[in-house]
């Protein structure tokens, strides 16, 4: 159980399989966000349908609702949102960091109001590790201290440092859950220290002085940092990262992303972007982007992208949705949402099969080129 | 094409079935509501599976967005939606008519300003049946002079008197535009007159007087009177009504309306209020309603209504719909209007069952005392 087997590479990208309670996830993969034990607007079935292997869900959310003892009371995550297949909880780190004005950090760990009614609430590293585990996704992820996305060094050294001391806190509280279901869950570090190649490597190094994991994450990136620092704190970090488990870039990403992440050894992405700019009216297509409310498609008897296989494209004329997004109608949002997952899913897919025939690179690249050349990022 | 075929009665109560071009409508039934030629936030995949076999759009909304000129090039409403059974369209008159302040009305017709774009624009019976022809929907409405719910005998006479000479001018102008393929769509004509039993009685009267119909719908109820006047006003017109062609009773309704108006007679049904509710979290249930954001669901893991076969109830729990709704997630919405459609064309289709095989009397008063028990209209 948790383990990963690697298959083929193509440079630094990798193919490989991972085995989790629910079920296996061949990366590389893209994940969708379920912040509220749902991907925003879409039924269990339409994710299912797009692909998706794994989902996430937000430990900070589900905590302030409907509360973590009435998720395990309803037979946990998996049960309570009918997803049958593997799930990740975040650690709610980054939301509490987030809560400007609302929040106190200390060693211990940080006390914050509610966003939603205003209640004091504090998460500390055994806090957040009972949070997920009530939860029982497949996943679980250390409680981080999350610094500004281009910190300076010291404010980077302190969150980076932090966050390994929490590591061995989470480690010791979720061993004592796990003892005695120790194939439920995994408890995977994230690897902090902004954009400081140096900080990046101790962290790393302290992680893997912690203990042996079943997988890495690296957090702190895709944060308003310039795309080539992002790359180039992924080329430092390859090297050292375990071959013999999946890496994962939190909160990442656009579709160049997820190549440009391959390209750089990274197995799991997720992003909230697919749903966003799905209820926004941008869909990602092969050609770039489209605005699903532009007059263009007024007319438009054509597919969003005549090369997507979602139920969407397959189904649906552009004029259709256009029609629905300007009449208001929500199924607008979830049809354009289930075609930028799939959108991302079927890159990914298609990434692994490049790996494993070994036509990655040229693909990618060509790839990349079309998807680009209009401006899309 | 267009027939109805009886096949069973219980009292006043009628099963049969009517011949449409896009399929087959097995009466009594409930036709849910496409306003924006999409039942809202459905996709047609979640209306066929609640077991919809003909839904409704609307004619003044389709007209002012997307246009039915573009509908037409679109391939008619049927391919725009990708709904491939049945449909029928209301002749817009309703929604002008409701556009006080911003409409003229004359013998000609109703001119009015779009309440999109504040465009002057004008309908006339005339328009009405071009408009409807364009989008292409199996059966056409009639364009009426609708008058106030409880209008004084003169009001009401007034539109019923000009509701029959409109007939006239939409049954020619539709004779022209169907001349050369006439078993593509059906007119109906509509029945006025309020709460004036002599003035129903002209209305019908006037309209057979005018043409042998396919259909017949009964205009001007459930606008706020009370129900034993509906009622009184349907038991006067079902000798009336011509017995081989459905009686569609427009805009009713709420399950008990339902039974009620099939122990009077009628065939068809449609409302928006199963949608409407469902976005407010109201779920109608056997014995009554649950409010779905009610605090009394949090825990509950059992399904919204257990008597029911819905997508909804057969997956989800009701704590889990409680937390959509709380979330904010527009997936609730869907899933409690798919239930609420489910639950009305169940009834229907029980109903159906219950007068073929003679037991509907006892049947359907046993289901309003329980569906009633708690106040549920």
């Amino acid at each position: 159980m948790f383990e990963y087997t690697l298959e083929a590479t193509a440079g630094a990208a990798r193919a490989g399989t991972l085995t989790l309670p629910h079920g296996l996830v061949q990366t590389p993969a893209f994940m969708p966000v379920g912040t509220h034990a749902v991907v925003r607007g879409l039924h269990p079935d339409d994710v299912r349908r797009a692909g998706a292997q794994i989902i996430l869900a937000n430990t900070y959310h589900l905590h302030l609702r409907p509360g973590e003892m009435e998720v395990r009371a309803l037979g946990g995550l998996n049960r309570f949102t009918t997803w049958d297949r593997p799930m990740l909880t975040d650690s709610g780190g980054f939301q509490v960091f987030s809560l400007e004005g609302l929040r106190t950090i200390s060693e211990h760990g940080v006390a914050f109001q509610s966003h939603i009614d205003g209640t004091y609430r504090t998460i500390t590293p055994e806090i957040s590790m009972e949070i997920q585990w009530a939860l029982g996704a497949d996943v679980a992820m250390q409680f981080d201290h999350v610094v500004p996305g281009q910190a300076p060094h010291e404010l980077a050294e302190e969150g980076m440092e932090r966050s390994l001391r929490w590591l061995e806190r989470c480690l010791a509280r979720h061993h004592e859950l796990a003892v005695d279901a120790p194939d439920t869950q995994a408890l995977w570090p994230i690897v902090q220290g902004g954009t400081h190649a140096d900080l990046r490597r101790r962290s790393i190094e302290g992680i893997l002085a912690r203990g042996r994991w079943k997988g890495t994450a690296i957090g702190g990136l895709s944060v308003g940092e310039p795309k080539p620092v992002m790359h180039r704190v992924l080329e430092e970090l390859e090297p050292v990262l375990p071959r013999d488990a999946p890496r994962y870039l939190m909160g990442v990403g656009f579709p160049a992303d997820l190549l440009e992440g391959i390209a750089r050894g990274v197995d799991l992405f997720d992003c909230v972007a697919a749903t966003r700019n799905g209820r926004h009216g941008t869909a990602w297509v092969t050609d770039g982007r489209v605005n699903v409310k532009g007059a263009a498609l007024r007319s438009d008897s054509g597919p969003l992208d005549p090369e997507c296989d979602c139920e969407t494209c397959t189904t649906f004329s552009r004029a259709y949705l256009r029609h629905l997004f300007v009449a208001e109608d929500m199924l607008g949002l979830r049809l354009v949402s289930i075609h930028n997952i799939r959108f991302l899913i079927r890159l990914a897919e298609e990434a692994r099969r490049r790996i494993l025939d070994g036509t990655f690179d040229d693909w990618s690249r060509e790839w990349l080129r079309r998807h680009q050349a209009r401006g899309a990022t």
